[in-house]
């Protein structure tokens, strides 16, 4: 019994009883065919990929089976919600296609922000289409067509309905806080986002879904959906990275190790390892580059997209002439360890 | 009886007794002759502009009148008020002249996020003297004087109050969430802001009260108080639309539609239909932009104010030379597309 | 008995029994002998740095000495104190040294934030490495390893537990609300900031701890680290103030009196008065800049380093020829007074 996913968790339901968002405190990876062999004792699995509304008797019997799999947070999860009066579901997704429903979807998500995979590593195909428009409040998710009647039943009652976010995606650390991460506020970072082990999303840094950190960032300016930045990068205040090649292409934009975002600046091509950018620079794919030698001498002009992930370059704008210009090899390297220095 | 507007809701006060915010679910422009009629026969009306406090007797005889005005909510909540404690008030307006009271200046922050009227399409003349700064918490608007008491009394009873923003304008999803928009972070808009249907406010955008856009937009930048933006317009990742014509002047700056502010770029000067701002540029009234003709031969150079309103335009700084250049006419408007494209 | 500083407040403690943090209503600079001996009846002061984890019973007679030495508010928290079963403590610091514990860090960040200190005015020497990073939320502080746990258990009630922050530093407002502020979006300041009497942080705006504003600023724009402002000085939207000397050394950076940082400008230098960077242009300490007379005239070219913290600059990239040029004196003057007008 192979399985790309299993999770089991609980579900908040709109009026008409349509699962609107889920929640899985541990949502694992290609799970053993023991434990599914297990999972199918107590709920029969027809294959493919399905969703199970449980019911409370089913949880001991699964907490058993996930604790012998050693999945322990599960395990306590299905234990403590023998006695939940919460819409408990399980989904198992026999392969990675599509999410054809909400509860699939959210699953998709916390697979990225567990890093159980990465960005780009599960699909997503039609999922902003599959979720709902919700107003996340402090008394839980809301369908936006009940919100109205919701607010007169709050406010009639002298309580305060804050209405946080109308979007189809949460904020991720509702849902998710992985390991050895710090996110200053959090309402910037999306569920379905990569935060890598080390990384801090300091209160201007953005993520969005599908996008994130390797490992360890100082991320204080905008990754945007499908970017990834690698290990040792800094995403400097303010600074801007675009997803895809800017100016044509679906390229996605990507930074590699060791590169450094100055304030206020932005990329629109991919950038190599030891990459960096000035300060208030935005580097797009049309932007003409001229090209110094170790020299510092004008070598020839070529548009940033031509210069895509490539490694060591650093780019910044004379400020004696204007004009955009881009050191590489040795001095860049130099001045690169320089300006880390200070970040 | 011909009135500007009205609106029935509930009120917060503070400890002395006066209202210090006010949140109505529907309020109405131009409401009927019969309406009014109507609801003189409940609370007698004197002309002019009025705020009442209203006894919960009678709410049900003005459920019956706008509920016939097929004024659905305000008749929902008028009739699930009446088992209320709460503040509840009416606003009476018979003409838009500058607001004289709180819940006359929530009123008509609420009739533009309800997209009553367009931003500067009634009178906000005083309103900011008016306004108490308040703190706003998840137990509620607590007048300032009044939040140290409170706080020792949440710590000591084990409760969390936590200040969300101390500031004399709410967050507009509060109060008003209007169809077809997403706010994903809700901070960032303010009761007051014109939210057209079809856009989004993105984490990183922000929208001012009196602001706002007409129709679709992706925002993801900064809309200041008094901007509007037109229909198809993307106000682009951490760009800024300054307030009024930078360096002087009362001109309030607009974008027209289809224009693109690309990341990090800002705006000094209104824009007409179908303009584009490079990433990274920002344009103030003050800067001296070299014309380009159809083959980018520079023509004249002038000040980015004399181009105000101007349709068509793309703006770039040229990359080899560090000149400010805009081309106009068809090279822009193709290029525009091309732009737009990758959005 | 003299003492650098006293707090009485409330604290959280982890399942451990550890305090992650400390709220104290008022903490005292320099607390008067007669205070500190009245306490020393109360509560045996062995002298040097100390907290105390307090007894109900203590609560009065401290509130008594607390009035007497007129510190109202304190005395109120310790006369209700008198029924909580929350944590209490007092902490009685002697000298200003490295704090040594959390509840020491807690009241160091408060003196900021109640401007009894102001920043770099008290020591915070290893601060970061005592603080727990912790979860934020709606339900109070949470100790990260406790989080997990926590999720299961609101949302198998139906709870909503809402993670607003994963850090260090939580957001001021929910500690401390100054006089004469206003603050948007409450997330952005960290608690450890100092925000003048006058001070309003807008939406964009952000604080950092141990940084803030002298007195009357707006700021739209980020305020590392470290960093104060003068004045009169604004930190236009989306701008940057990096914390130390760009690109080398130690010297924190700030901003005199009556400066202005356009919106999306960035200053990796201190400035002193009356100065003023145009929309867009980010200083970085190595950038080369050409200074002009009087009549607008190069002088001659230096590394911004070179002019920090000088009075009556204006600094612009030319738009005709990409130079970044620095405008002095008188000229300078009369310009800072037009684009302030329009502020």
């Amino acid at each position: 019994m192979s399985y790309f996913a299993l999770a089991i968790g609980t579900a908040s339901r709109n009026k008409e009883g349509k699962i609107i968002e889920a929640w899985y405190p541990e949502p694992l990876l290609n799970p053993s065919d023991d434990l599914m062999t297990g999972i199918d004792e107590v709920i029969k699995l027809k294959g493919g990929n399905e969703v199970f509304v449980l019911e409370k008797s089913q949880m001991n019997p699964l907490a058993g089976h996930l604790a012998a799999a050693g999945h322990k947070l599960s395990a306590e999860f299905c234990r403590a919600a023998e006695s939940s009066h919460q819409t408990l579901l399980m989904v198992a997704l026999e392969s990675d296609s599509a999410p054809s429903s909400v509860a699939e979807g959210f699953l998709k998500l916390h697979l990225i922000s567990h890093r159980r995979v990465k960005p780009h590593g599960c699909s997503l195909d039609g999922l902003f289409g599959l979720l709902h428009n919700i107003a996340w409040t402090n008394e839980g998710p809301i369908d936006l067509p009940e919100l109205a009647e919701r607010q007169i039943e709050a406010r009639l009652s002298g309580r305060t309905l804050s209405v946080d976010c109308v979007d189809k995606f949460p904020k991720m650390a509702d849902y998710v806080v992985p390991s050895g991460v710090r996110l200053a506020d959090t309402a910037r970072v999306r569920l379905g986002a990569h935060i890598g082990e080390g990384t801090t999303v300091m209160h201007e840094g953005f993520v969005n879904f599908n996008a994130g950190t390797d490992a360890v960032s100082m991320v204080e300016g905008r990754i945007s959906a499908g970017v990834m930045v690698g290990d040792g990068s800094d995403v400097g205040g303010g600074s801007s990275i675009m997803g895809t090649l800017s100016g044509g292409g679906k390229v996605v934009v990507s930074l590699g190790k060791n590169c450094l975002l100055g304030a206020n600046s932005g990329v629109g091509i991919p950038l190599g390892d030891n990459c960096t950018v000035e300060a208030g620079l935005y580097i797009t794919a049309g932007t003409k580059v001229t090209l110094l030698d170790d020299n510092k001498q004008a070598v020839k002009t070529v548009k940033a997209r031509d210069l895509a992930g490539q490694a060591g370059l650093l780019f910044w704008r004379n400020a004696e002439t204007g004009r955009v210009e881009c050191l590489t090899n040795k001095a860049a390297v130099e001045l690169n360890r320089e300006l880390h220095s200070n970040n």
